[in-house]
Order: structure tokens, then sequence, then C-alpha cells
């Protein structure tokens, strides 16, 4: 069963996963077509006076299309026995592969968000995006640009507000 | 005494005290002085596979020229009866006022950074700027624009490593 938490309640876990084999972001085109990515970066706090998840994803990922159209993700913490499905959401892409239906995996009607919810995941953050900014090369350190930009391919980062946390009870 | 943590020990304090009074955000100039600034906003977790610690300054702060000028900060939360002192420091700019005296502040030095700590918080962030993006309107809801940004001056986003954290023990 799925409640209602904060973000204190789910902070721990989601680091953890964040530090480990990552998490898994949710969203879904104007289309109609859900996907979902595996995310190993991501930021929680406040910012605009409002609580806030912000996600990375770069101009090549399918990820990126869905939310340039809709401005809305899921972020959810998977399990500790799903680490095959989030190793294999982070090494195909969603132009080629349906992950959800490939993984079996079962979804859950958003709340606030049309992006669904993984249901085996143990906690769920449904986003609505109200600001983006560009990473552009000027303004890293040369330590970052020569571990994480070797081809480009800039992340746009994404804050979106988070409009509700459930966790499994 | 001030003990090393994690991120995990001091989440809870740090995301009270944002959506409370705010955080004391230290820096210091290339002249070697002091500045402490209160910031209501902030996001943790990890981007660019290192624990990073975002904080948004806008260019008319005084902050924001040493932000420019060292690149470090270290985010101190503070005691429940420093409520008067963070007020102080969100109205008042260190260009005009050394806050530190003012308010009687015992700083402590910094063991990664050159920013030091603020004796009586509660908890340390010490963070090196790896990393900046900007907030410019185009990329920005139209919500946001209305409440944060009515007179522009549109902030610099500050990601931060978090070298070490401390607590009190």
């Amino acid at each position: 069963m799925k409640v209602e938490c904060s973000i204190e309640d789910v902070f721990d876990v989601t680091k953890r996963n964040l530090e480990g084999g990552g998490l898994l972001l949710t969203s879904v085109g104007s289309d109609g077509q859900n996907n979902v990515m595996t995310i190993g970066w991501g930021l929680v706090g406040r910012l605009w006076s409002k609580p806030v998840f912000m996600v990375a994803v770069r101009p090549t990922r399918h990820t990126f299309k869905l939310l340039e159209e809709t401005n809305e993700f899921t972020v959810n913490v998977p399990s500790d026995d799903m680490d095959e499905t989030v190793a294999y959401c982070g090494k195909v892409s969603g132009r080629d592969h349906d992950k959800i239906q490939e993984r079996g995996l079962t979804l859950l009607s958003g709340k606030n968000v049309v992006s669904p919810m993984i249901e085996s995941c143990v906690a769920h953050y449904e986003c609505k995006v109200i600001g983006k900014s560009m990473v552009v090369p000027e303004l890293l350190s040369s330590d970052v640009l020569g571990t994480s930009y070797t081809s480009g391919d800039y992340h746009t980062l994404y804050y979106g507000i988070i409009l509700s946390i459930l966790m499994n009870r």
C-alpha cells in the first residue's frame, strides 16, 4: 500500500540508491507513451519557495523529448531486488525498447501528474517542471568537464516542484 | 565539539531550517574579508557523480562577488536560538555591514575551504564550486517568474561539491 509521506521519510533510501544503482525516472510523451530511464544524479530541497527535485537529462535521451513535451516526471526509488531492472533501464533507449513491458513493470496511475509510478518501487516523487537551466561548458570546472562531458551532450537541468511523495507502508 | 557526519545525519535539520528562517551561507573574498548571508533555498544530493549542495545567489548580493572571486562557501545550519541573527543576516548587506561582528558570531576555520564556519550553528557543509548555471526567464514557469523575479535579478545557481559535513556532538 502506498501512503503520502515527507521528503525526510524517504531521503535516506533515495540517496542510498543514487549512490548505488540509481533511481527510475518515468515520463510520458504527448502521445501518451510512457518511458523509464535510470538516473544516478538528482538534488532535492527547496527552490523558489517550493519543494523541488532536480534531475539532469541529456538532449540525446528519449526522456529529454518526453520532458520537453509534457514537463512532468516521477522519480521512483527501486526496491533492493530491482538491480537488474535498474541496470537495464540505464542501458537501452526508449526509442527502440518498451522497457516497461520488457521488464514486466506494473504501472500505477499518478495522483498529480500523468507520469506513472512503478509499483514495485518503494517510494515515488511526483513532479511538475517549474524551471530549467542549461549546463554550459564555460561554467564547469575542468574536472567535471573531463569526467562527465567527454562527448559534450550537456544536460538540461529540470527543476520539478514535488507535488506529492508516496512510500510503501 | 564538531564531528564529521553524513548528509543523512543533518538532512532533517537542514530542511527544517530552509522551510523556517533559513540557513547561513559564509563566504570569503579574495581580500580575505568574510561575509554571511541568509539563504532560504538550497538543494542537496548527487550531481556529476559527487555529493553536491546547490545554492542560489542573485548578482546584486555582496556574496555573489565573493563567490565569483573564490568559488567556495560554507552552509551553516543555525541553532534554534539564532532566529534574530538569521533574520538580520537576510536584511542587511555585507557591503555596508560587518554582520559577523555586529551579531557577535564566533568563526571557526574551515577544514577544507577558506570560508569559515559559524561556531554557534549546529551543522556545517564545506563546499567548493564545481559548476554554475544561470537562471534565465525564458526557462521559468510564469508562476516562478511572478513570485520570485518581479525585479529580475536572476540567480546564479552554484553547485558546490560537499567536501565535508560537520555537526555538533
